[in-house]
């Protein structure tokens, strides 16, 4: 039992993890000591809370998670009763599944090092490549030796990830029967908010078959579009969002040295804003757009670029010729006329011949027209002939922030022709985006991971099933986190697909009346003018700022004033 | 004298360093002690050494530099005789000169510090925007409170850069009435090659003239392409490299988490390959293209297209579909064939007309033709399109990641249906630049700058003109650090321009039988098909790996065997 075993394929990802080719800092991260709540370290009991309920339409969940729905969340709590402690080894699976967050090896870490502790002799496999590898049955028993190089590192690679789901009865039957060959009391499922649900679905099945396996979610996404109440940050963010401010506050003073530049910088994250939102409150851009205020202020394509004109034409009479503008990766798809215009090009482009001469377009709607012919050359080109597998249009590949440059540039030409702007414009683009995914994890992200996977050992141990990780108290010293598990079905909602409810975690947007976009609302108009400029500098691991927790969080625990 | 006087612009760029903010790590910087070489920190002596040559042509650059040529080279050497000393007070002018380099503001910090403590009465002006604000006499008086917000702080915004140089007689005339004005005993030229040859016609020009005002040169480039045996470097390539390097290593864990993509990384250096070199020597990647090896093999776009494309067919038999390519941002100026299209679609372009049906491609000698029709559509369009205010083809502006994407693409596609390829590819493009010009310096930047202008001050209290500021024995702990100037002259040679003779400093570009490309070239076949990634992670102030110096010094200085 001391050696990782792979089943069913030569190659062990982890085996290109060779020790002698670290970094200095890669291997003092090896190194760095792992706090844990104070309630992980003594004796703990489980307290159940109130039954739940869902986040829309329990009577569909209900109906949906006949044996979960309506299960307590469960809080962690210090005891001196000794005997309320879980005993007896278990076997877990462990699966990261979707794209890649820092601080992943730490929640599996956190799993293993639970198991070793507090239930010895146990056993952890890793099934590898996210879902499929439960479905195929791949997987590697985790070794102390395997685990260790992969503590407090980026990336996935320990066991890599996947995109795939358990969805139908066939892909239910296949994770059956690797459960069960591999006798397993639990399995962790670390991914977003379609993986927990996707796990949420698994829990329900093996409980529907009077299976000993028990499922636990934990939150991942960079995106830091899976949080609610009990779960206040998915994993991942922190890290990413302080790796892209780096580059941001780098560009801010590149900007202001050189006076010259318009830097348009893509981040990534395509549902929702909050990459944007908090790079913006970390380094004090002169604009940045929020998708969620794009959408439901229905702004148009033409109104994005008048406000971003308006402000260059503004900073250009005040003398500044130079700028800093975030834009989240997924504008276009908040803004309504872009999706109307994108939905027709699907339907022309499916069943009709472009012609060179354009007569294809009078097939657009007039609206759909005009937007067409006021977009850039290079994107009208992109939009016709980058299409995806199913031949539609391949929206994630339109560089919105060269799209913007070139949109700002026609219009400050108008206004220059027009006498009203005598500034000089040059833009930069940016998209920092992969060197995001997998940088090595701050120490907010490694402790939080850590925690999180430590609980979900806890959880297992208790004989918890349906729920997801949760650690909470994020602002306070790691010692004071608390720590439980969150019924999945009390974050569900449903919704109508081909004619069915299915259920969905709903993803969590920027609200406008969160004190995150509240506290950037009602500063925005002094950065646009003025150069508020802040460079964080790069992630440090000890000595100041290494222990800085993100304005998301700060903001949203209510933990500085808004 | 205790307030920042700006003259002739209400604007001083300084005025947007707000301290309040400032970020922690920035805060934490400003705190950061430098240390100084222990020759500076006790009374010394300045030790002539024989007299200098010139790097070429030695006749050329005497009749072009008649005061200065031949003069030695000086180094700061300890005395006990305190009468050595110079005394008195100086003014002295200092210039930002070209593109932004880390630590900048140190070697303003550095004279200033050198001034105040061993000159005391002194005067030190910011020339402001580059050697304009000189020729326009705009200047900033520099006080400690002017001068503190930006100690070991990235960008160069404290007094600004510019790219004009000084060059007719009646911008000499311009300088010299500036310097009068001032009354300068002494002015600092911080920038690269160019403005480097420029400090030494100045100092030439003051010296025919018979004027007090001496011109001292500082080392500044991230390319690192301005160096000789007396100067081991030029400042911010150390944490430009850093910078990329933490980018790199991040993309390459994404790559191997993720298992799917090519990531194709364009990096900032257009001469010479020394930063794509350094990365490399850094990260290990699994090929880096060498720009100065392209040209010496005389290789083709295609020949480098089929290197990238047999690494990738060999990975993909080994299973891998992945990996990490670095590309030289100068790596099509490196390529004699396309530098000969270049020039034949510049006279095309300039005298003809291109038609749609690509008549005027018959313009084209035989071997171009087949070049352009070679090219992605994309590049063609981009050739012909883009084009300078002179009509040229914007050489710049082609994104050779890109580029080579696309040809790989079509190799692979050819080779896949030729049977002789079953992997599957997608590329990434990435290019990393602006964020690394103006982050914040390293502690090597941060202490080999604040010595550079420490030293320069010294020179010029020692009444030396025509020298650059030299630091040596870098590898070393600073205290051990060499100080002294080399003569400008004996690093210059002489090129042939529109019938004259222009002095140069040759740039330093990567030698094939220098250190650091040997050790890179013992490894790379390693590397290309075995994963040795390395991940430097984000750069650290304090901790391990702080005050590492690169690799690029390390080898060149034979302080690592190579």
């Amino acid at each position: 039992m001391t050696t990782a075993v792979a089943n069913g394929g030569a190659k062990t990802p982890a085996t290109t993890r060779v020790m002698s080719v670290y970094s200095e800092v890669q291997t003092s991260r090896l190194n760095h000591t792992l706090p844990l709540p104070s309630v992980l370290r003594a004796p703990f009991a489980l307290a159940d809370g109130p039954p739940s309920s869902a986040a829309g339409n329990p009577d569909e969940i209900a109906k949906l998670f006949p044996h979960l729905f309506g299960q307590p969340s469960a809080k962690l709590v210090p005891t001196s009763d000794s005997s309320a402690a879980p005993s007896g080894p278990l076997k877990i699976g462990v699966v990261l599944s979707g794209g890649q967050a820092p601080g992943g090896h730490n929640v599996i870490s956190g799993i293993f090092d639970y198991l070793q502790q507090k239930a010895k002799g146990s056993t952890v496999y890793g099934f590898k490549g996210g879902p499929a590898g439960i479905m195929k049955c791949k997987y590697v028993e985790l070794t102390p030796e395997f685990v260790y190089p992969f503590r407090n590192q980026g990336g996935f690679d320990m066991i890599c990830s996947g995109r795939d789901k358990i969805e139908t009865p066939q892909q239910f039957k296949e994770a059956e029967e690797t459960v069960v060959k591999l006798d397993l009391d639990g399995l962790v499922v670390i991914g977003g908010d379609d993986s927990n649900t996707n796990a949420c679905l698994l829990a329900e099945y093996c409980r529907s078959k009077n299976m000993k396996t028990h499922v636990i979610g934990c939150p991942k996404t960079i995106d830091g579009d899976l949080k609610c109440k009990e779960v206040p940050a998915s994993f991942g963010f922190d890290t990413a969002c302080k790796i892209y401010s780096e580059m941001i506050g780098n560009v801010m003073v590149d900007a202001r040295s050189t006076g010259k530049y318009y830097h348009f910088v893509r981040l990534m994250g395509r549902a929702a804003s909050h990459i944007t939102l908090e790079c913006a409150l970390q380094t004090h851009p002169n604009i940045a757009i929020i998708g969620e205020e794009v959408a439901t202020m229905k702004q148009t394509l033409k109104n994005v670029t008048d406000y971003i004109t308006d402000i260059i034409c503004k900073r250009a009479e005040l003398g500044y010729n130079y700028g800093v503008i975030l834009i989240p990766e997924g504008l276009i798809d908040f803004i309504p006329e872009v999706q109307t215009l994108i939905a027709e090009l699907n339907e022309i482009l499916a069943h009709d011949v472009v012609d060179e001469a354009g007569v294809w377009k009078q097939k657009l709607q007039p609206e759909c027209q005009k937007l067409f012919d006021f977009l850039p050359q290079a994107i009208q080109e992109q939009l016709l002939l980058e299409r995806d597998p199913h031949g539609n249009v391949q929206v994630a590949k339109i560089e919105t922030e060269k799209m913007l440059i070139s949109m700002v540039e026609t219009e400050l030409e108008k206004r220059k022709a027009e006498g009203k702007y005598a500034g000089h414009f040059k833009g930069q683009s940016h998209f920092f985006g992969y060197e995001g995914r997998c940088g090595m994890p701050t120490n907010f992200d490694a402790s939080y991971c850590y925690a999180l996977g430590y609980a979900a050992g806890a959880l297992l141990h208790c004989g918890k099933t349906g729920l997801i990780s949760s650690v909470g108290n994020l602002c306070a010293p790691v010692e004071e986190w608390t720590v439980g598990g969150t019924a999945l079905t009390s974050m569900m909602d449903v919704e109508r697909r081909h004619g069915k409810f299915k259920p969905v975690i709903k993803k969590a947007m920027v609200e406008l009346d969160g004190a995150p976009f509240k506290k950037f609302a009602s500063m925005r108009d002094e950065w646009a003018i003025k150069n508020r400029y802040i460079s964080p500098g790069p992630i440090q691991f000890t000595g100041p700022g290494a222990n800085d927790v993100n304005h998301t969080l700060l903001l949203e625990l209510g933990a500085v004033q808004a």
